[in-house]
């Protein structure tokens, strides 16, 4: 690819996240070389916009005087954001070469871990002391204002005290339309609703979620106020834990997407289709306990995909609910039992539906009455053992503190298949030994 | 259950979404009893955050001239939602008790597609007429406060020009700190990115992603300003739509959640589940083709839970990426070619490094050397099937105007399940043959 194939595409007058997404379409080389020849400013944005897998390959072909001039226009969490993906050597000579007050509070906020509520805040927000007035409030928010234009997007405004504590909040219309002489600290609102730096950001997102904030400030352990979330950032974390959920469940990292490279993601993916492959075997094994039987009515065989993928189904659909329910906070309480009711209400009735059926086309495609009674009891069952363990999968992972989600269709398809091939061929089994077979 | 079990938990002191959370929990004549018991206003908020299936429960409970009293108290847009749940004569009933400018001002938002930005967006935001002095426009922000304090959250304020359509956008701080005697016309910022009533839901979440606004005025198609959608609101949407295509993908309805009854949840259920028993037909009668290959040797019939489990293990990596992928805009233009090569060279990786796992097992297992080589064999076909697959199916789906994740795990597996069978049983029968077993 030559450049006149790729450059026309990128105008720098587009809105960075925009060029950015150009940007990750097309070779390193070539994005690298665009970042170059964007004003400084848009670089920079552009650069903050990027998957953090292609920003790393990005700034690995730059010069940590490029890479340092870039991190100096962005807000400190985002540059805070890309210097932790440097490697540490670089990192070091990176921030050395920022302005020193700007280099110390970006490495501040890189002390909090990147999915913790001090990893994703912004320390770019305005604070007054509660002991002034609201004249003299007004005054300062325009000079805030002057220094930087990004904050206007919330009109909240943190109120601190005099030890430096959150002591509550106005919003810029209390200090418009109200008497200017009055205090600050006698017209804030106290008991705001706030999150520690060491919260989980599915924590912060959960309260985003439930009661509809627009923002909320994070304070230290010490009650500092030191940063705040919007609602707009929460909506990437949210992005973020529902890709987690979707991916862990099948044996993903749980951080891939379509540009993580091929070479990156088979070690986390390989790993977990060993896994598989054991279970796979418990599976196999199962039915080699019954080899006998095969060997005495082969059209067994023939249905074990359909014992085992009915149960598969079947069971996704629940431990889908349950992993989502889990996630969204609706699985809380008493919840989890009526959960537990529904979903094994469901089992046996679809069991049974399906049971029926199977047992029927069974019977019509083999002309056998036995194999179609064997068949649909086994479906039953198994049907009712994939809801259970939809259920009681999750809530067993999360019992032990891992994600629920972790690689559970793979411990599920494991139930199904192990119990839905022990039903059957052992069913079949018996009633072979009935009839004499 | 009696009264005194359930009550005390609810302390109309609480948050209203707290109170909503509990009522879910309790069974739905003790949740009207304790809506009833609440202040009209807190009652209010506790039905809109109510899960939609509750809440009609609960609606279902009461007299037209209740609900009416709590809808008048909720922003328009929320009870909008509510009524749309109410059975259509009850509706009607329900809106003949409510104040005829709320009620038209509700039906008119009732009008627009439940997922559109019109069904999504509040008709309470403050616009402002471009021919006014600054000193005028606060006079009007002000009065506008008075009269609903819910629009704080966001400090952006809309204009019109003289026929009504959306010219620009100003802040509470540009109204504050510039001159009071200039025109807004003059302030404005024009440009203002917007969407219109008729654009998905999933559409407006994706530009709020992209950009990261706080909010984005709704235009009618002649122009005219009609509603704003604010970035707290979208968290709600993108978790609905991250929950709609984690449920489409196993054949769920797309809007299931924990408190979905059984019997509602299990006519989306079951429909999918014969789908899903049809592909298992399918793939019993591939082994079908081959029943007496297994009747000479029936060890075969051990390893089709392997070939068939990593297959779909393998395939159901690959596709949650490229499903997850496609939701957040990932995937579009060169990406998706990226993507599938990307999965093939993982799948082809992963077939080789599961494949000769599984040979090697299968040898030391069953001391076969040729069951070892065709299961080997079969299992890398399958896994690049499975890659392959992953990729092609929801963009199969997606080129038919189909949502790419409905039913992409039964479709699937569907072929992982017969490719793999045909090629382990296929490859083995001819084997057989060579050696002439």
């Amino acid at each position: 690819m030559n450049d006149t194939e790729d450059k026309p595409d990128i105008n720098h007058l587009d809105h960075p996240a925009d060029i950015a997404d150009r940007l990750q379409e097309i070779p390193v080389e070539d994005a690298v070389s665009v970042i170059r020849e964007l004003p400084t400013e848009t670089a920079s944005e552009v650069l903050s916009e990027l998957d953090e897998d292609v920003a790393a390959g990005i700034t690995a072909q730059m010069t940590p005087e490029e890479i340092g001039e870039l991190l100096e226009e962005m807000p400190h969490d985002e540059a805070a954001d890309i210097a932790a993906e440097l490697p540490p050597e670089q990192r070091y000579e990176v921030l050395s070469h920022i302005d020193p007050e700007e280099s110390a509070q970006v490495a501040e906020l890189m002390r909090y871990p990147e999915d913790s509520a001090g990893g994703i805040m912004s320390d770019e927000f305005i604070v007054l002391p509660d002991d002034i007035t609201i004249e003299e409030a007004l005054k300062r928010v325009r000079q805030d204002e002057d220094a930087d234009e990004d904050i206007e997007g919330v009109s909240y405004i943190y109120v601190r005290d005099r030890n430096n504590k959150l002591a509550g909040v106005v919003t810029i219309r209390d200090l418009v339309f109200r008497h200017p002489k009055r205090m600050i600290r006698d017209i804030l609102k106290p008991d705001v609703q706030y999150v520690r730096v060491d919260d989980d950001q599915e924590k912060v997102a959960r309260i985003f979620q439930q009661y509809h904030f627009m923002a909320l400030p994070v304070i230290e352990s010490d009650g500092r106020l030191v940063g705040m979330v919007e609602a707009n950032q929460v909506i990437d974390i949210i992005q973020e834990e529902a890709t987690e959920d979707m991916q862990l469940m099948v044996g993903l990292s749980g951080e891939e997407n379509t540009f993580t490279p091929w070479n990156k993601a088979i070690y986390k993916r390989l790993p977990w289709l060993y896994v598989n492959l054991a279970t796979a075997f418990l599976a196999a094994a199962v039915v080699g306990l019954f080899e006998g039987t095969i060997a005495r009515w082969t059209t067994l065989a023939v249905f074990l995909p359909i014992v085992a993928g009915q149960g598969g189904n079947a069971g996704m659909q629940t431990l889908t609910v349950i992993i989502r329910g889990m996630a969204l906070g609706e699985i809380e309480g008493k919840a989890g039992r009526k959960a537990l009711f529904k979903e094994s209400m469901l089992g046996l009735l679809n069991g049974l539906a399906v049971g029926l059926v199977v047992g029927i086309i069974g019977y019509a495609w083999k002309g056998s009455f036995l194999l179609g009674i064997v068949v649909s009891i086994a479906m039953f069952l198994n049907m009712f053992a994939a809801a259970l363990s939809g259920v009681m999968i999750p809530f067993f992972l999360k019992s032990l503190k891992i994600d629920p989600a972790l690689a559970s269709s793979i411990f599920l398809t494991t139930v199904t298949d192990v119990a839905g091939f022990f039903f059957f061929l052992g069913i079949a089994a018996i009633a072979m030994g009935m009839v004499g077979m």
